[in-house]
């Protein structure tokens, strides 16, 4: 019996995404579309892309509309899925891509996201030591960061088998799809095509404490982390260089071993072979992760590059990763190894 | 039982669009990878994105290699076609995503490629009056050319019902991987982004013996095309602007319920609501084409836009699509109706 | 003795290329700078690119503010410079990026603009025939449309020479900088990049009639235009395909010939060699017009490419041009001749 | 009387941006064009957007073609410069744009190139500390490699003053243009577009060792830099993001204090206004090198962001800014200071 599944914030990128994994996930059945201000038109206005749901009718966000469903992905601004989720009640599967249930810190949370903390959920990032086994079951997903599912995967190896210090540096390379539909002048193609820019910079990025969350976690001791991405002139895709000072005696070969047994058997994470190198054009609507690591011995620092399609890996793919594993389907169901490239 | 399918010229874009969409098909098994140059290595290093096929030797072009599979898809340059299909035997279904086999009138192809023409096949685009019918049960097929996919399609039933006059004027902006991974100046990064240059101007782009074939095909007389490609700053899709005079007294409504009769219930041909103009965006790895037409008054000419993906559609969904309809598969077997946007 | 400058709409596209031109300008002084929500802001927050202004401060666009300068440039909405004209006086140069006096035919105003006419100025496309006589000493100037400065020169010398017919089709590429800094989802970078699509199709867009109005001139009697604006995904720049039957008899000799003397001595138009076509790549930031033309012998048509960049030839640069024109500076004055390419 | 310059190299993208300087430089006469393989072509075939040089012939690069000219400009490959100006002679102004002469440390040399050492030059980066001197009157200038300019000023004030500890962490994300007009598939368009990929990592891009040199010289001591590259889908432009941890006590207010003072009179660094960040398309075809300083409290570290144009001050306009050095012109001569934006 398929799996009937809402979408609230359908209009959006990352809403788009999830519809066209769920189109193609064979367990699903695809349920209420809902959002805010779109709500009353054709999601075909929305998602030109999607033709098999154009004529879909988009309803207004409500625990009412997003009832009677298995599953519901939650794909709204920070600050509306607590909410929501507490009239759904906990016989559905509610899966945040927002940032609200993420940090396990509620001082953190107040301190970046200046409101109450809403909680914390199981965190979907599989690939984590322990992430798995939350999952499995669970009523509650909070999806992580399109950043820090890269970030995060490139270092925790490393840190989990102390082969570098705690202090990790972190530039993240990224399309414009991240931002989402937002109608911001620095957004408009005219100022995004040929123009590469940082932002958050100096640790001002709400990803940021994330970041050391998941670090410090697998590292067993505090991290300090230096994130600034950057805006590059691609609609999707996130490159990102991670680098750490190796402790030492830690040779190349030790890191390829430590990466190997890491994320071997790892279905979404791929580490290259020797002398390969991730490009995000790759990873493109798949739900790959693609890593390689290098060891720098002039300047003794580690440095791991990976790659992932932000909207999928990093959100939407992610997400129904997610909820394959707390619904107790195959992990891989429905969900793209292969990316579209050229 | 597993159809066993083997790809020629599996480490450039074609190719890698095939094996693409024959991963996620259904009834395929994927044989022998053949390439000229690349043999010997694995097809990792070519197709970065095709994780699964990875450790995939890729082996040299030659019948043995290509015998023993139910269907051999041939993605070489032109000319070479011929011969291998003739070693193969009528037992394997060969399919031919190059020219060689696309013109039916041998002089034309004297005339356009200055070598000896190697016979006409059953020609690829399902959606021309009469072309299922000649693909059911072929053992060979000719897949057109990305430009005359849509544009063809475009105009189809305007000259079949005699909307207009049997002057057309077609410009097709493309994306760059319609020119393979030549290594040719114009095609370097560099000169292509922020850049768009038109070629093959005047009439002699080696398409346009295909579009008067098809075109004056479907309209019972002679029809002459002025035909312009345009270079673009993208990786993929096709947009093409298509335009002939009004025969008297036709009105947008007629046209309308012309095309909609045309193509109302073609699975890969979406005639777009009123107001909404097809954007190759949303089709980037489909198989779907997207079309408006438009009347102008003034000018007295109908007008049609059409989008499509020149690898999937254009190239590769278009030969698997033909190949299920040879096999006697459903028609949509394995084929994304889905693009991948943003 | 520096003429000096005001620019009104200082902080879009149009208003940005206008300033850097005017800094490049040897007997240029930069006075009041313009705007209307951004009045009060410093230059730097909307122009990056301009750091010798960017201290400079946005003063609201009034006649006030404009007044006590020699030329006044107006890069404002359609259906501002009228009014304010009307406050300059006839001794201040008042040279209007906008639409509103470019059509001489109200009625044709009235059905594009559905408003009021304002009037017709001279028209500052200084390579038509008798367009620099009627700009000598002027005190108005409409500069014209980023399409109609391409699309009119491409086909200007064939029409009024006969060498086709009075039908033409033109398709234009353009960037993305042709929209201005409008927030509109369509033009989001994430929206652009990778796509193309036609809009304003079927004879609808607001330049049409401005089309009409120049190649009917030249030609001595109407002529049918058919113009199609295709967006692609790069910041600027417009790559016109046009086409026309060709009269009886006319040969390639003669068509070159025939642009060869329209154009020998342009300053800003380049006839390129034999076997060389227009990239707009090439134009880039320069006043240059490049172009090509053919002779397609199997449809009978003349077809027509040429490049430029809208916001340089196509706006700013066209309206420096035509200053100089008017304030009997030598034509080149200030204009780069080079483009920032690759 | 005008400086007679030659370009050796004329053909390339550095060769052309050069070109494109010159032309606009006013002290400057362009005498002979060469090169290797295209000698005997005319430039206008190679650099499309030089229409005043289009039909300058193109001579073999030797010294007798060099010979007789003020100022030779060397765009070649590594390794032809030292034997091509030891014929040239002491009274010719020799600038090489390639790297043979930048290093000062021949085992450096000999280690990252694989080759016998041809000297050292002037170092033509006039912002760090005392280059200024050695450039006046110099006979020979070795022009540095685009990543170091960027980020050798980006770090230099902070250790030049100790606000950081000498361990650095360097991010670069460039522009194609870098690259060349070098034939490599992972250059094609179709590759570049959309995708972005890292390469040199962990320390073996070439021009670490001159990131070492500059750094390690106005720090006073040995400095380790951690480089990485980034390759992003964009002709022009690198965008630097390079971090350090701070040294005790040292805070926002000090660091902005010590780059005012380092970089206030500079005419070609640009320190932006608090809030603003650097973007590459705001220094498209300028010699502008613009930067913003922040400090991230909680990792520590200082982060510095800049942005250039690796074709103009990263190569050709930084070599004509040295030259109007050497030859006692105003250092401002002929270079532009404001970028082609959008």
């Amino acid at each position: 019996m398929a799996v009937k599944v809402a979408v609230a914030g359908a209009t959006g990128y990352a809403g788009g995404e999830l519809l066209r994994l769920l189109l193609a996930h064979p367990e699903v059945e695809i349920g209420a579309l809902t959002a805010a201000s779109s709500a009353g038109t054709l999601l075909g206005q929305h998602q030109a892309h999607l033709g098999p749901l154009s004529d879909r009718l988009v309803q207004e966000t409500t625990a009412e509309t997003l009832a009677g469903h298995d599953v519901v992905f939650l794909a709204l601004p920070h600050g509306h899925s607590g909410e929501i989720a507490a009239q759904l009640g906990e016989g559905t599967l509610v899966i945040d891509l927002g940032a609200d249930h993420r940090l396990t810190d509620s001082s953190a949370w107040e301190r970046w996201y200046a409101s109450e903390h809403a909680g914390t959920w199981p965190y979907g990032l599989p690939e984590l030591p322990g992430a798995r086994e939350r999952l499995q079951g669970t009523a509650r997903i909070a999806v992580p960061g399109c950043f820090p599912t890269g970030g995060s995967l490139a270092l925790a190896p490393a840190l989990a088998a102390e082969l570098v210090l705690p202090e990790v540096t972190i530039v993240s390379v990224t399309g414009t799809s991240g931002a989402g539909k937002s109608l911001k002048p620095h957004l408009l193609g005219s100022e995004v095509m040929g123009s590469a820019s940082a932002y958050g910079v100096g640790g001002t990025h709400r990803h940021t404490p994330e970041f050391v969350q998941n670090l410090s976690a697998v590292a067993g001791r505090a991290v300090s982390v230096s994130f600034t991405p950057v805006l590059a002139p691609m609609p999707r895709g996130i490159l990102t260089t991670a680098t750490a000072p190796l402790a030492e005696g830690v040779t190349l070969e030790t890191v390829r071993a430590t990466y190997e047994k890491a994320y071997g058997t790892e279905p979404f994470v791929s580490l290259l072979p020797d002398g390969a190198w991730p490009t995000t054009a790759a990873t493109v609507g798949s739900n790959m992760v693609t890593m390689q690591v290098a060891v720098d011995s002039d300047a003794q620092r580690l440095v791991v590059v990976c790659a992932l399609d932000n909207l999928t890996k990093g959100t939407a793919g992610g997400a129904v990763q997610s909820m394959n594993i707390a619904l107790g389907l195959p992990e891989t169901t429905g969900l793209p190894m292969t990316g579209v490239a050229p």
